[in-house]
């Protein structure tokens, strides 16, 4: 076997054997395959798809490529992830809530790259607060208050750490059999059981449409399935941001108040039809609406909020300042975006507020760059929004004034105002 | 603009414009891009395509991307080069017949990379003889002379030097606009004026069917065209190796019996019909069958032998060598391969004699490999021949006893032979 036939066969259309993707997948990572090759591939890869064995192959093989997290002492693991929105506070909100129900919580993430930061950075926005424990601090926290969040401190799949890398180089980001074993060898890695997965779809998201939303999603809970992982896929609309904020203090505010029963629409949809999902899987009720009450009860009794608070503390966090939220790190500069006329919110775009976010600080471009957990965007106008005269849009939160200005210039043209009434639609587009 | 655009644009099979190729091959020559990139960008365009424009565009920025050889002072220069065969020693007898009917012959000629040496390989066979000569010494041979074969000291296409070994690592050699623009860049900054292609085809060339090798050709001739530099391409077979000997002493004798007149049936078609078309390209007359005629002329008058025995000694060659054959490196062994049975042969693998020849020493496997002038393969029958039993099928020439025996069985694995008679083909399958 060699790399050349194994690159001929794909460019030539055909499925690759087991055998050969796990030649390919260890002789990259050792560093015998060259970038160059594995780019070729890639491309192929690409051009020419994989049928579901091979995707899961491919996933199987970048998953044991590096650690695996043996979670099996804390029994059935459901773990949650995102493809990737704006203003995505979810695990924030979510994860107290399913430790509160007695569900372990055993979560690695990662740090954000692009628009804001990821659950980890939001995290470290509460002075304290350590991501970088060990894996024995970690297990202990999830064995004594049954929740843990941590940054990913084991090599996890590390083949799919240098794939992803290459394909942000050579445009070849947005494949489906490539994003879905990449997920999955991640979550796979990290130890999970059972999987939920947010599968975001719009213009703020990956996936444009909703017919490739719903092939990524097929494609996974496939995966899931042939690797005995039992997966559920969530498509959630990513037209708008998620919630009220973007940012990384913002959000951890916007968080703490969904857990003290404040909570938008849209993001306690998400929620609640993640969560209840994740109950299902967990073997805790087969009732969707009965474990969307359930949820509310957890909020309602403050046992979701108390839950949030035991997890901070045991990571070192301070939590007078979720006690407090008016200690978190503030911007020094609020500027306010005003409607210029009277209608309704036709469009808010999701990737454009996005990059307002990554310009006033709030994400990084690249990994070496530091956030500024102080900026951010709230968002007091949403699609369907009725609008008058003069009314108060967004907020800019900066700390240099010219980047605020320049802000609230940017988020001006994401939004689209109409004259008709336009209806808001369900946050929740297919469940699969 | 930038890399990834590009890619991508290939990717979805889009049409790359000018300035997006200008931009690759500047990038890439001087290290910008990456081989990675230029890897899932070769990929792309293998998979998808490249308009007669694309190939163009490519050929002539690759071309432009080192030194162009300036030949404007000799008048019209017409150029030959071949895509590769076994036993090909067509321009050591075709070069000095076209010089003799003084048509310059300035020819810059690459060292081989596989089965036998290149020409340049072939005339370093004779004691002496410099292939490295300076360019004021090789305009000097062309202007007392008519004539200078010399190896590659200029920069030629740098460009397509680094993609063309990056090819060879990602299984994306068989492309026929990156065949097409590699052969016509190197020409173009050779700097000939007009060019005649011979287009191999069969089991031991790059093309094996004959739609591939006119597809190939087609391509070839549009982008002289758009370039500017008139091409014909004669598609010849090369489903067993040409003439007689494969390596490169046997093939320098080979050569100099033919320009003394002893020339195989297959050899004399493919130089004669070569020579005639570059007759023509050069205004020496339009009718291919009295151009043959005059080349066989030049034979026949020893002029053509002469013209050779000039060109050895103007480049420091030892001519008696030459006026002497016997003189010329011999292998120790010299193992005959007789026929296990009566017969016709109906096939004569080129490929496997090919193989047979570098396992011999006689090709290099890497750039690094020396060469064994001696060694070779002396085919006394060939497709269509009648078999005696135990007659000679051909003769193994050695340096090592070992190596001929091994070579003898691979050998007889080349040969088929069948009870009914075979109908000689000719070696001219298409004239584009």
């Amino acid at each position: 076997m060699n790399i050349q036939e194994i690159i001929a066969k794909k460019r030539d259309k055909q499925e690759l054997s087991k055998e050969e993707i796990t030649y390919f997948v260890t002789n990259y990572t050792n560093g015998t395959i060259s970038d160059y090759q594995a780019a070729a591939l890639t491309m192929a890869i690409y051009i020419n798809g994989m049928t579901e064995e091979e995707t899961t192959n491919l996933t199987l093989e970048m998953a044991h490529s590096g650690d695996i997290l043996d979670l099996s002492e804390f029994g059935i693991v459901v773990d949650k992830h995102s493809t990737g929105g704006i203003g995505d506070k979810v695990t924030l909100i979510l994860a107290p809530i399913i430790a509160s129900l007695g569900i372990p919580v055993a979560k690695m993430s990662g740090r954000g790259l692009g628009y804001t930061g990821g659950t980890i950075d939001k995290l470290e926005a509460i002075p304290g607060y350590q991501t970088n424990i060990t894996i024995q601090e970690f297990r202990k926290n999830v064995g004594t208050i049954g929740i843990s969040l941590m940054g990913q401190t084991l090599n996890l799949a590390p083949a799919d750490k240098k794939l992803y890398a290459l394909r942000g180089t050579i445009a070849a980001t947005e494949s489906i059999p490539l994003i879905s074993s990449s997920i999955m060898s991640k979550k796979i890695a990290a130890g999970a059981n059972k999987i939920v997965l947010d599968v975001t779809c719009g213009s703020g998201a990956f996936m444009k449409e909703l017919s490739q939303a719903t092939q990524l999603a097929e494609t996974m809970k496939k995966i899931g399935k042939l690797a005995q992982k039992e997966t559920v896929c969530i498509i959630t609309s990513m037209e708008e941001p998620l919630g009220e904020t973007v940012g990384n203090s913002l959000e951890v505010i916007e968080a703490v108040q969904a857990l003290q029963g404040k909570m938008t629409e849209d993001v306690q949809e998400v929620v609640f039809t993640l969560g209840a999902y994740m109950m299902k899987l967990a073997g805790k009720g087969d009732n969707i609406e009965e474990n969307k009450q359930e949820m509310l009860t957890q909020i309602q009794n403050g046992k979701a909020f108390e839950k949030l608070k035991e997890l901070i503390q045991a990571q070192g966090g301070d939590i007078s300042y979720i006690e407090n939220l008016e200690l978190l790190p503030k911007a020094k500069y609020v500027i306010p975006l005003l409607g210029a006329k009277c209608g309704y919110v036709k469009k808010l775009n999701a990737k454009g507020v996005g990059e307002v976010s990554m310009h006033l600080g709030a994400g990084r471009m690249k990994k070496e760059d530091s956030i500024d957990p102080a900026v951010g965007i709230v968002l007091k106008k949403k699609i369907g929004d009725k609008i008058e005269e003069n009314e108060v849009l967004a907020y800019i939160y900066a700390n240099r004034e010219e980047d605020g200005k320049k802000a609230v210039k940017q988020l001006a043209n994401c939004y689209e105002i109409v004259e008709e009434r336009i209806e808001k639609k369900s946050g929740i587009l297919r469940i699969i």
